[in-house]
């Protein structure tokens, strides 16, 4: 008997249908002989109906109430979940976040779990119930009720799985796995059986929607096994073919028996770039551009200066593209004339294309062939990062679909290489 | 400075500009220096909804998970009104049943109010915050959410009053007060401005649908001060006219100079009679008969046996028209032949018409004035009930409005003789 933690995300649960269809599904793995804990999502749209019921009222709304709104959603769905569990004849309890207690810190409307108590838990899965856990919400340690931000009912389910020390997390979503990199941009994009948790990580934080990067996060501090899989099938598709089914992410290397040099490729439309031109190159620079940047909040991801020449130097930096107009404000009013930039180039049309694999670390030129690809197709690299199993590049963002699919052809995305695909 | 409740109706919560008015009334009360605690209900049609997709996914959800469900409404609404009193520069703090902590006993769906903590609320109210307190809801001693049946939410407003020991408990509602009787039957039905506890007990148990009974009860046994008033006036009136409208139910008799023998007259559709002819008149026979009644948890109203004639009798009684099947099959499947009744009438076209008042303590001849108007009209009584100040008869249904307005004629109601008239 294993514990096994499903997650089912707005659009499995937007209708009674759906919910029903959920219910099916999980008193499948439940009649299957597992433990089941159930970690749903509001209803599709109803977290957007509430928070704009929020905006009609404030045009700053108080984050505390924020979350007393927003975190009944996941409230309703639950005890939905419950009920339609029940008609099939499956005991089953829902539980909100303060009931568990799930407890975070203070930070509304972004809140980070600090434990959760499985006390409760436990004792209705030893009672043979089907628990149900709101998804997305926690206590603070004053009892005012936290939210963990978008996408946060993932999170919630790793967090549980690893109190629980489950089996296996399941992140049923409406696409089937993750890909060697987004299908509607590359028709051939390949499903992976398998990927590791850096691997995922990079992937999550270079653009690819499937998971949030905190839940991949959380799995890989408690190293709690997350499968990604579609919750579109029929719901009563044998146990064990389901549990085969879409994307395990795993940390155990020798699990991807042949490991592709690169595992998939990520990109990203939400770039803007900056460039300070001619900027005295004295130490301490790097810090009066960027001080203020980060001071006004704003996340700065890729950083480039290039070589000093007659004491002069251009500096470079990429932030989301919704940061584009108070960047450009901050730099033209206040950190421009401090540091005496000749001129400032502001850029967004840009896009961040990525290569990302763990076969990487122990096979050169890799990179090199990004490059020679990218440049056979006549697209002009503006910036390069790299890190251990992942290169980017910062492209002009009209190239971004031409070198997706000139990379993934390039390095074979396309064919199956892992053994161990599923 | 004085402490007051506000209680709100969903229909006075029902969009964004209503809550807004709520806001700046209860903003209003604020700035004239009273510590504000306020107890909204679900915005109009929520609850409903939410019920409405509960009963899709099953024909008898668990009561634990519609209470679960159910309270989302309340928490929802509670934070929109902390948001609306925050935009106009009113600091405010929502919490739900369980922040409170509000303790009911565990009978979901309907449950009982045990006590309410006021350490926080009070320790926000002396920071000058408004409170706002979930209506409807609260938490059993395992943690599990409750909630309080229909109208509950008038129930937690007096509940919360009497914890604060409040100066008054304000029921915001879309009429102006109680009336003598329903004015849509009665165009001539006036205002009262001061009724008695035991009055208002009682118009609330025969059919006036001003106030729930039970929070009625409450008020009674907290000694609450409660005043019934329109949130359809506009939100700026001055405080002193505001507090001074509406119906108050009060404790002290001697608030109302000279008290009217008959303060109002209440009536009840919602009637069912059986009679079961030719029962052998011998002991125990009426609990036979209700025994099996109670048992299938069918309220009895009221129960009429009438004098034995040759060993055998006839017994009369009515219930909700709600029951009105059931009860038929019962007795005919299960108590008529027991107790081998000859024959079982059963009657759903009956109505309750009841004459309530303080003054009718003191004063004769108040219940042969009520039989003889209703003579006048050529009204056949079927049924009567009297207590200390009520009298009550069973009619048939046809004859309702007849009745009620003959009566409100017969006893001046449409003449104010309360010189503490408002």
């Amino acid at each position: 008997m294993s514990v096994i933690v499903h997650k089912y995300g707005g659009t499995s649960m937007g209708s009674v249908e759906r919910i029903q269809n959920v219910a099916r599904r999980v008193a499948k793995w439940h009649a299957a002989g597992h433990q089941v804990v159930v970690v749903p999502s509001a209803m599709a749209g109803e977290t957007n109906r509430l928070l704009g019921l929020a905006k009609e009222l404030s045009t700053q709304p108080d984050p505390r109430e924020l979350d007393m709104l927003a975190s009944t959603g996941e409230q309703a769905s639950s005890a939905l979940l419950a009920m339609a569990l029940q008609a099939q004849g499956v005991s089953a309890r829902s539980y909100t976040g303060w009931q568990v207690p799930v407890r975070t810190d203070n930070s509304y409307t972004k809140a980070r779990i600090r434990s959760i108590d499985d006390a409760r838990i436990r004792a209705d899965l030893d009672a043979g119930r089907v628990v149900i856990v709101t998804g997305f919400q926690g206590v603070d340690d004053e009892g005012h009720i936290t939210t963990l931000g978008r996408g946060g009912s993932d999170t919630s389910a790793v967090a549980v799985a690893a109190a629980l020390k489950a089996d296996e997390c399941l992140i049923f979503t409406d696409v089937d796995g993750v890909y060697t990199t987004d299908p509607r941009v590359v028709p051939e994009a390949r499903r992976m059986g398998v990927i590791s948790f850096e691997e995922m990580l990079e992937m999550a934080s270079l653009g690819s929607k499937v998971l949030q990067i905190r839940s991949v996060e959380f799995a890989g501090k408690y190293r709690v096994p997350v499968r990604v899989l579609s919750s579109l099938t029929d719901p009563l598709i044998p146990v064990e073919v389901e549990s085969a089914s879409g994307t395990l992410i795993t940390f155990e290397e020798d699990q991807k028996m042949e490991t592709a040099v690169v595992s998939g490729i990520a990109f990203s439309r939400d770039e803007a770039k900056f460039t300070l031109v001619g900027v005295p190159d004295t130490p301490g620079i790097a810090y009066s551009i960027l001080g203020p940047v980060a001071a006004a909040n704003i996340d700065v991801d890729m950083i480039l200066q290039n070589q000093s020449v007659q004491g002069t130097t251009d500096f470079s930096f990429t932030v989301n593209r919704n940061e584009f107009l108070r960047t450009q404000d901050l730099l033209k009013n206040q950190v421009g004339p401090t540091v005496k930039a000749r001129e400032i180039v502001a850029d967004d049309k840009v896009c961040k294309v990525s290569i990302v694999g763990i076969g990487m670390r122990s096979h050169v030129g890799v990179a090199s062939l990004m490059f020679r690809t990218l440049s056979e197709e006549g697209i002009n690299i503006q910036m390069i990062s790299t890190s251990e199993i992942k290169t980017s590049v910062i492209i002009n963002d009209k190239y971004m679909e031409l070198a997706v699919r000139a990379l993934h052809k390039a390095f074979e995305l396309d064919q199956d290489k892992s053994t161990a695909e599923a």
